[in-house]
């Protein structure tokens, strides 16, 4: 079996490092830190990010680009966002051939409003690249880890590609589907933590399960016209990249996502959360990057506008959800159905 | 204001009883045990179905069907699926003029597949009928009855009698969205149940949430394809009356399905699940007639085909997931997609 190479080792760069390693294949993941990858090396564990967890012997980590991407046909990146060009930039004079991408990172960029894989075809010359795929889903890197059942999707415009990265990666454990609507993947899996954010805040307010089940349905509503605005397919938010994604985020108290709108809803602001958070919560800035792109594609969001305000702008939170509550009478599914129903007249569509 | 009557009392039709009483409404509630309809009116509550709950003095319960119609413009229905010709039987002699039906009962006829509405339309003579409406969505009715936030769709193929019924249910804590489309309300609402049975059985084998959000996420494609080639909009689902309400029930552990798919997941057969649940379990038969349902059709069902086997043929649980983890690979939205674009085209779609 060829070489796999995963950049970033992180719990969900580890987890699908472990998918491949079980699939047979030698996997290379890197990481910056070297007592990390010495720890990978000699202990095969990965204790900051997945105690508990013994990794197959067929991992073996590098810290070093070079030894990473050299004689690679695959690379997967499982960066952060905000690391994904630094680390591309350091990859592409290593690369001699074409390599196939394959990422798992959630987010979008900011003041840009890139999506990652249109960061990867712009650090990456196009006689360096085979394709670019996605992989997103609702997939909790530690029940990964324990070969609990789990459905993913592959997206690339590429079908050969999104074919190959199916048959690297399925399993009996892990499931995993082909889709060809790029956009809509990374759309879905970047714009749910501002849901999840939402969910926190209304758990955090006392709010019940109705309301929660109502702030998901709802705000999926609005991302499916983002990313339809944007060019994604309606469907693909109701598949695992969206709604199921949507579901395992907003529904855990593993959620870092929900667990800072938790701290919201009862009352701190964001410097509080933040503080009391100690790292990253995604959903902050997605919330920013959607906000400001809502705007611009003019697409009514309440939701983001109502985690917006209250993030930014100081609204208590239990104003901001009462005023969604409040919203004049609208007929469900008329706005969506309008765009749908032109979409599928578009005769270039490839739905 | 008029008179509205209720027929059902147990923890959903007081519920809905509560709005229209907080609405200002005169409400009758109609019960056959005059024991409970005792207690409604001496002592403003319902303990057996809503414990802690005191109702508004403007609810009067009645166990005589003639007082509860007489005169009345509007009558909620809200008895089990298998009471609900019976009782309309009872109620159509009582009716001098055309009455909006609104009905909050989820479930699907066994033998006849037919919905509650059709049942409605066939028990009442048309120029007793203004119209029909259903009220759907997420929306457990303690939580309604506590006043928290909650939001329901109301179908109907009369526009003027769904603006009507949400006219009546809207106020600050009840978000009402109307939608025209009846079928697939309907049969959100009632599948909605067998995907709870199985997200049962999956926490009952210990599988995690990312087995669990893939099975309600695959679970609300299938109840599409079948509700779509039944006449219903695809769209209807990913509303609240859809996705919302199956988030509900597949999330929450006082689910009367979730709890018994539990049970089945734990190693238990149907009988000794039954037993030891004490009361019906709607998903049960609904699972049955949906099977029948996708067979007639001829729409893969493969969830709902698995919980058969499993309560019907002995399946074991582990062995019924596992083959549903194991299906050939498939991509995402191809299937819901054909159909999708097939209504489309379909040149007197209301859509």
């Amino acid at each position: 079996m060829n070489d796999i190479t995963v950049l970033g080792a992180g719990s969900w760069g580890t987890a699908l490092a472990i998918v491949l390693a079980d699939n047979g294949y030698n996997v290379k993941i890197w990481a910056r830190r070297h007592d990390q990858i010495d720890e990978i090396n000699q202990h095969h564990t990965n204790a900051r990010y997945l105690p508990d967890i013994s990794l197959p012997k067929n991992i073996k980590g590098t810290s070093s680009i070079e030894e990473a991407v050299q004689d690679v046909d695959t690379i997967v990146v499982v960066t952060p966002t905000k690391a994904i060009r630094d680390v591309l930039k350091q990859v592409k004079p290593f690369l001699k051939k074409p390599v196939l991408f394959i990422h798992g990172t959630k987010g979008i960029e900011p003041r840009t409003s890139k999506r990652v894989s249109e960061m990867i075809e712009e650090e990456i010359p196009e006689n360096l690249r085979e394709a670019v795929a996605v992989l997103s889903g609702p997939s909790h890197a530690e029940e990964v880890c324990h070969r609990q059942p789990t459905t993913v999707t592959v997206a690339s415009y590429n079908k050969e590609a999104a074919r190959k990265a199916q048959d690297m990666f399925i399993n009996q454990n892990f499931r995993v589907y082909t889709n060809h609507d790029v956009i809509g993947v990374e759309i879905g899996g970047a714009l749910k933590n501002i849901i999840a954010l939402g969910a926190g805040i209304s758990d955090g307010l006392n709010y019940g399960d109705n309301a929660k089940a109502a702030l998901i349905t709802r705000g999926l509503a609005e991302i499916t016209r983002l990313g339809t605005k944007m060019g994604a397919h309606p469907l693909t938010f109701t598949g695992l990249a969206g709604m199921g994604d949507l579901i395992v985020t907003c529904t855990s108290v593993h959620s870092r996502n929900w667990r800072a709108g938790n701290l919201l809803g009862k009352g701190h602001d964001l410097k509080q959360t933040l503080d009391q958070m100690g790292m990253v919560v995604e959903g902050v800035r997605t919330t920013e990057a959607a906000y400001y792109l809502s705007e611009s594609q003019d697409v009514e969001m309440p939701i983001t506008k109502a985690i917006y305000e209250l993030l930014f702008n100081d609204k208590p939170a239990k104003k901001a959800v009462d005023e969604l509550m409040g919203r004049g009478k609208t007929n469900e599914i008329g706005d969506l159905s309008d765009i749908l129903i032109q979409r599928m007249e578009e005769e270039d569509s490839p739905f």
